[in-house]
């Protein structure tokens, strides 16, 4: 049976299970999620309200074999940054959902009441229900409740308390296959979900499989693939240490953001490392290696044990040891893993969050380092809706606004990660072009500037850096559409059988012809489908500019400022 | 002597008295501060820190005799708008800086410490001084404390602890000729002062005069002006009522904004009109008709007293009372007197604080109607800093996005006043199209619509209120220059002696020969030079909208919506 659009509308309570149009038949993931809400949302019409709508989209190699296919994205007019929004995450959900033949799931209007609601998936249906009992609940208890409900292998999408409070920084949670948390984390698509009045969506795949056209085809591009990502050392660092390998080489670099980005080293970097985190999990027992999703063969994430040898949490990410740690001057990997459980169950993205702090730490409303503060400000005050919570829980434009800050990292309201741009200046180009606020994910230079893969650049100079960026924006929107994992982007840039080999398998997929140069079409037709969106939602090339403070406050030790010209950052449109 | 330029830069304490550009010599007032702004500020600057610059300056006319010429005008890029920002107030301050010779203050820069400053002006001098004694201050305080210091004489300018603490709601407040408050309300300037730690300005002019250039002339003009003043049936209304004079107007007119905007009439209506104001007043023994500043011949300000007879507010606007009355479901006069003195002394913005709160009853945060509770946070919240007091004293937009809530009544960031614009729309194109946020008092198209003044349009139809308003913003624009008080409008309008004499006044003072189109054209010069900077700061033709809900929600007793295209309105700028 052909994949199908499954529609829910809140105002009604309506169902359908439509056809999928011609013009959207190509697309999947991010390049679906971006081409629907494009399609159907008023680019002005306000996040929280009816008109907007909350897509979710399989990659179109989700529910594969295909290794690392598991992604899976969800679109809407972002309530953080105005603009439209893509966040994409591992977990059960990508792979139930293309096994359910759901090219896409679409979310509209709006319930006039203050009932929520759940909604079930299986084949060829949909259910909507009443949910009384786990509202005001976190995301591990909504886990637990649903598989008793349905069974283990339910697959759940859900939002915790943060989500249900519309909070900017809300994130969507995604079930994993040891039934943990993943994260559609930035963004804010968790308030979308809440403004809509659904704490969980549960997804029941049965026997269901998804049909190849060319099965023979598909397992032999498979096998190449799968050598090409096995074999990349960056793929091999990961496995080991994880994303949090990271700490130590950007710190070397000058470029990890430390005390609310007012430096770019950290004195206790040591202790947050990759790799003390890899020695720690293995002498608590702990797996320094483990998948996402099933079917991922670099396995970046972990299962991070306390200290008497219990689960605390899994997936945690150098992103996020960056943001409670050195951004926060916090040297205790321990309390960093209790807060990202703490954020994992309240639903909140751990970077907008933890960016928060360090904003809110600039205007004294707690000390740096005070950790112990910042886990009874997430479980007393934003878990339960304070007016503290509230404005954390909104994100690190929201605490600047809030307390009169201008040391405020944030691009288009959407807080900056991991990497420091005066420092490392390609990915200032990504934090101030993306479509959708700083992200690095949207386009990785830190591969090419401080990794080495797939050449060279300086992250010292601007030389280059806004191509670079292009490049990698526009190869990331089409890999963000495949269902895969952006790290296999690393094998895509060195190892030439990689690139060719993922699009033979979409070929034998779908009994279709790609080209390499279809791809990096699609790739450029997404960014300017975002693009014009955030046009139409009243976005100039201004926004595409980082904060004043970057061009006047030198960070150490390079003592680098921001120089990149307006003019230089506008030129990135140019294709 | 000639006028001179004032400039004070806070970051090294230096000071310097220039001579007049040509290009600025024939602005003053709102034109001169836009000016200066446009030509100084960078217009993507963050406004509260070391570039952005505040402004102030009297109108041509202040200092003279001239009636009703004693307004001051203050611009700054604003921290609530993001827009340029003019606002003007009554009090002593413009006749003194322009008896000092005066004629702009700029102050730019910022202290690289923590340390709090005054700023004091006489004839030919600056003084910078460190200030502690009175920082933490409400600013009655502040003004009993500098009288003290130098003479009860003296000007004041100053901020409460809502500038203090940056707060994008707060005002600058202008001591009046009876020691009370005025406001330069709108749009967080308060804010500003308190980024570059000035807590107070004292003015001393001492004997110096204004000089004229043909006395005669200026004593014959100011004579026929200040006739069509008083003459005019609105300036008498003014004078029994004050602006109150309106809230039962609005209310029969259905456009009178009711909890949190969700109705056009207000039950309690009869409780907070001006008529039921005048008599409490009189039976109390205040004043039901005072002047905000010495020469007024309009009176609209009044005296109101407790229960007791004892001083509790002056000059309680419409607006005031209307959004800590109907916006709030409050139908008490006392306890919004009360508020209106609470905020005046912290330097909130009336109308923009007590519409946030809306806002936040709307979110439940406290019950609508529930003025203890209102007057709690001001006191407890707002005036100590807490982080409800610091939501609620960052605007209505900023409670709106702390708590997810859609019905957020802003334009611009800025809360929209005292009139539904779907049952008036007029004002509605003025909210929209102002450049400075949503503000009545930009172009009051409620004259012609509601009070028939200046000819005739209906309120509930579309017909000819683009036009209205651009003429309105227009000659706004060119009277917000003068020094005049925007009530001469209503003369102006209707009176044609008006005009004229008020233009010989312009031309008597300084020797020169303006012509009823020079002062139009100087009202579009200044429209275009505050667009030009909105623009250059990111703003575009869709920042120039009414939020969605009033498109979506319609509100009693028309059961109207808010049905311009975003065509119709763009065609505002079609001049």
């Amino acid at each position: 049976m052909a994949d199908k659009i499954f529609r829910v509308n809140m105002t009604d309570l309506s169902t359908s299970i439509e056809d999928v149009p011609a013009e959207w038949a190509g697309h999947g993931g991010r390049g679906l999620t971006s081409t629907i809400v494009a399609a159907e949302v008023p680019p002005t019409c306000h996040p929280l309200g009816p008109n907007n709508k909350l897509v979710f989209a399989p990659g179109l190699l989700s529910g594969t074999t295909a290794s690392n296919s598991g992604r899976i994205s969800a679109g809407a007019k972002s309530p953080l940054t105005g603009t439209i929004k893509e966040a994409n995450a591992g977990g059960t959900s990508a792979q139930k959902l293309a096994r359910i033949g759901c090219k896409a799931l679409i979310i509209e209007g709006q319930p006039q009441d203050d009932s929520w609601y759940s909604i079930s998936l299986k084949p060829g249906e949909i259910t909507i229900s009443k949910e009384e009992k786990l509202v005001g609940k976190g995301n591990f208890a909504v886990v637990e409740d649903v598989e008793k409900r349905f069974s283990d292998k339910i697959g759940v999408i859900s939002i915790g308390q943060g989500g249900e409070m519309q909070m900017a920084a809300a994130n969507i949670s995604i079930k994993d296959p040891d039934s943990h948390i993943r994260s559609l984390g930035r963004g804010g698509l968790g308030a979308v979900m809440g403004s809509k009045k659904i704490k969980f969506i549960a997804l029941d795949s049965g026997d269901a499989k998804v049909e190849i056209a060319d099965p023979e085809a598909f397992k032999a591009a498979n096998k190449t693939f799968t050598k090409a990502l096995v074999d990349h050392p960056v793929s091999q660092a990961l496995g080991t240490y994880g994303t949090n390998v990271l700490v130590n080489i950007i710190n070397e670099a000058g470029g990890l953001p430390t005390k609310n980005f007012s430096q770019g080293q950290f004195e206790g970097h040591e202790q947050i490392s990759g790799e003390t985190m890899h020695d720690l999990i293995v002498e608590r027992g702990g797996k320094p290696k483990h998948g996402c999703h099933a079917g991922c063969v670099i396995q970046c994430s972990q299962i991070y044990n306390d200290i008497k040898g219990n689960y605390k949490t899994s997936g945690i990410e150098y992103e996020s040891i960056w943001a409670m740690g050195a951004d926060c001057t916090i040297d205790n990997l321990d309390q960093i893993a209790e807060m990202d459980h703490i954020l994992d169950d309240i639903g909140l993205d751990t970077i907008e969050t933890a960016v928060a702090f360090g904003v809110a730490m600039e205007a004294g409303v707690l000390a740096f380092g005070d950790s112990n503060e910042m886990i009874r400000i997430m479980t007393e005050e934003i878990a339960k809706g304070s007016p503290l919570g509230r404005v954390i829980g909104n994100g690190a434009g929201n605490v600047g606004r809030t307390y009169g800050i201008t040391r405020v990292p944030v691009v288009k309201n959407q807080a900056i990660p991991a990497y420091d741009p005066r420092a490392i200046k390609g990915i200032g180009v990504t934090y101030a072009t993306s479509t959708q606020g700083a992200d690095h994910t949207m386009g990785y230079t830190i591969a090419t500037e401080i990794l080495g893969v797939g050449g060279k650049a300086d992250p010292l100079s601007k030389e280059g850096q806004v191509e670079l960026s292009r490049n990698l924006q526009i190869a990331t929107a089409a890999i963000d559409s495949t269902g895969m994992c952006l790290f296999i982007a690393f094998a895509a840039l060195d190892d030439s059988t990689c690139l060719p080999s993922l699009i033979d398998m979409i070929n034998a997929r779908f009994g279709i012809n790609l080209t390499a140069n279809d791809v990096t079409n699609l790739g450029m037709t997404i960014l300017k489908t975002e693009h014009a969106f955030n046009t139409a939602a009243g976005f100039t090339n201004l926004d595409d500019r980082l904060p004043e403070f970057f061009e006047i406050e030198p960070v150490t030790p390079h003592n680098a400022v921001w120089d990149f010209t307006g003019e230089e950052i506008d030129t990135f449109w140019n294709f």
